[in-house]
């Protein structure tokens, strides 16, 4: 802890001006320093937008691009063919991940990789992933209009069903990169869809999976701009966050079993109520979170009753519960609450409740060093910047499996996303892709 | 409520002795009191079982003869072979309903009108509606075996669409012939297919289908025999249940709108989470029924949440509330509380709560001299009997609206019905049958 302080406090004393000089431009003077094109950007992300709109709507009524629908892979399009518009040659790997690199002056150094995803949720917003995607693409655009060479190889990522709402988050593309998907993950079905037909269709090759790999150490550091779908910088005004890390998440399945029976017949002092189980669980779930001290949560955001009809007492109910928080042992501890819990639920309603667990993910902790080099980079711009979890999931968990990983958040109004009110004003995300650029060329200095 | 106390007890005193000299036969000696057919009972309701079986499956895997459905018409086909080879002439009225009638002594009187339905709910059982249609089919072979003459006219129904799963509840076809229905009532879609459709896919005519009204008083009473559904009986070991009522049903549509928003991002104090509310709302309907004593029911039995994904706190729900009971000053009472407590959740979660009633149905009382003539003819087969209230809806609530009404309920096994699992053991089935024969005697007496 404290030499990872003394070292933070090092680099940070190396400060924009060594920077300039690495990167072959001189930021303290004459040359303009290289900036994302801001009207490109926008542009951008509302053609982007367009696949995947409801019939009729606008940019305000957001965006339906699950993975591996028709929408997603016209919007894959999309960006490669902008891709290859900006002098860049997109490939995609066997498990769908797009890929563009650029040459740096030390060909045998890793590459510095960056980027993030353009899948959505159902009903979702315009900048969950697309900012982090087309800023990355943007930085690369403005390095090579500002003829500035890094050091290291430069790759722009976009990853393939980050979302995860067609084959589950657990199943996310970043994962196969990161060796966390074995060949029997190909047979999942969603939708009538098998796994690797899916990926077929967005141009991977499932037969090939494994090669989507990437070994550890195969970059010098994995770099992602997001939003941060939280209120927290908006309502301090600050224009740029730094990850300090992404929170565990575990996902349970609770499955409910009553007695499906008549609504009018059966006296209340006889009914297995699946539905009433299913209520007290929720409730549950909330008392567990709101039990503690701290920033953990917890939610129900599934729930499937059979058979769902108004005049029948509910035989079946599957309920989803997701818990998070940087402490894995915390998030432990709720879950502990809610099967205690749940036990006296199934006593009290004649029902059995059975949990299983759909998803867990470890947390990931960013690396000081790439907080560091966030923090130079949004000095030299002169924005203020905050430290803070996030507590949404993102590829960067998985890619901290492999090597050094940052990530940096600029403010959603409202806190709102993964609904179509998601807005992040135009000039925060002008801002973010800035900090993203020269994040790139800290890093490049290191 | 003093005269009809006198009037039941009178009625009471004829008893079986006046009854065999009136239908021509004599209950106290020599000629054998006529039975329905046990065996021929059976075998009916077994092939009847055929039509709308799961594929594969057996009579325990129950049926799913969705009014209007090509089983459907096919188990009204085999139930009128049936009939034409008792010797009766079925007829369908521009309704859909069938009818059969036998001729009586005094053909001037108005017929008794007794039978039943065979659509089922979706994954329904095989003696809801399956019994009383073939028990009064059953009834009237057994008269006609033993010469026994009625005064009056007896009409066999089969009342379609009784289940209303394909257009509601509301376009019950006995609601037809009780004058409940407008002529916009035919443009309802289900399926795809048109109101008019159905009616004239099962031999009806809904350009006449106001020729299927039955006016006040054009039948002596109304009988139906019907499994309990209920446990009541079965507990008791009590095998002839007289309802005393049909309740009235109230059901409601809760629209529950917060905000839809990412699971991780936004803090517990920020949520407006429409599932917690909607979970909160589920426990306050049980709380309302189970605060006062009585045999009341409620049941949340539906719910729709929006997006319906884990990692998204639900923005909307849409949630069934269900009362039931015989008294609708009691229900308006529970409904009160409902409301009021909805206020108070959504205060609590941030949420908006809108009630719509998305139908109501009156009570329905049994007639006090029908239900005696029941417990009268329970009494000449040694049978015990006890009055119930009917907590689910009937096609006789709609007769009560015409004449004088009684309903013959027999045990369900368990209490369970709407489900493969009903099931009302074959001795019962014979009882009930005999009881709603010696019924029909008993009302022609009248």
């Amino acid at each position: 802890m404290a030499s990872q302080q003394t070292r933070r406090t090092f680099l940070h004393g190396l400060s924009a001006a060594a920077l300039g000089v690495c990167a072959g431009i001189d930021l303290r003077g004459q040359s303009p320093a290289p900036r994302v094109d801001a009207r490109r950007l926008r542009q951008r992300i509302e053609t982007l937008s367009t696949f995947g709109r409801p019939a009729g709507g606008s940019f305000a009524d957001g965006v339906s691009r699950v993975a591996y629908s028709d929408a997603d892979v016209e919007g894959r399009r999309f960006v490669m063919a902008e891709m290859n518009a900006a002098g860049l040659e997109p490939r995609t790997d066997p498990a769908g991940n797009i890929f563009a690199r650029r040459q740096g002056t030390a060909p045998q150094l890793p590459p510095i990789l960056f980027g993030s995803h353009i899948d959505s949720v159902p009903d979702g917003g315009n900048f969950d992933g697309d900012l982090g995607s087309l800023g990355a693409l943007g930085t690369l655009e403005a390095l090579a209009a500002a003829g500035v060479r890094t050091r290291h190889p430069l790759e722009l990522v976009i990853w393939a069903h980050e979302e995860g709402f067609a084959f589950g988050r657990g199943l996310a593309c970043s994962r196969i990169a990161a060796g966390l998907i074995t060949g029997a993950d190909m047979d999942a079905v969603w939708n009538g869809m098998k796994r690797g037909d899916a990926i077929r269709k967005i141009g991977g090759d499932p037969d090939r999976i494994f090669d989507a790999r990437r070994p550890k150490g195969s970059h010098h550091c994995y770099l992602e701009l997001h939003i941060e779908q939280g209120g927290t910088l908006e309502r301090a005004g600050i224009p740029v966050g730094v990850v300090e890390g992404i929170v565990a998440i575990d996902r349970y399945e609770a499955v409910i079993t009553g007695v499906a029976n008549h609504a009018g017949t059966t006296p209340i002092a006889e009914r297995h109520d699946a539905m009433l189980a299913a209520a007290h669980l929720t409730v549950a779930v909330r008392d567990a979170v709101t039990r503690r001290p701290g920033r953990q949560v917890g939610t129900v955001g599934q729930i499937e009753i059979t058979p769902n009809s108004p005049n029948v007492i509910p035989g079946l109910a599957r309920v989803s519960i997701e818990l998070r928080d940087l402490s894995p042992s915390k998030i432990d501890a709720m879950m502990g609450d809610i099967r205690a819990r749940a036990r006296e639920i199934a006593a009290t309603t004649g029902t059995t409740i059975a949990f299983s667990q759909a998803m867990t993910a470890a947390p990931a902790a960013a690396t000081p060093e790439v907080q560091g080099a966030i923090e130079r980079a949004a000095g030299s711009l002169a924005l203020a910047t905050s430290r803070l979890p996030s507590g949404a999931g993102h590829d960067a968990q998985n890619m901290a499996l492999l090597g050094p990983m940052g990530m940096i958040f600029v403010p959603s109004v409202g806190g709102i996303s993964h609904s179509p009110k998601e807005l992040t004003h135009w000039d925060d995300c002008a801002r973010g892709a800035d900090v993203l650029l020269r994040t790139v060329l800290e890093m490049d200095r290191l």
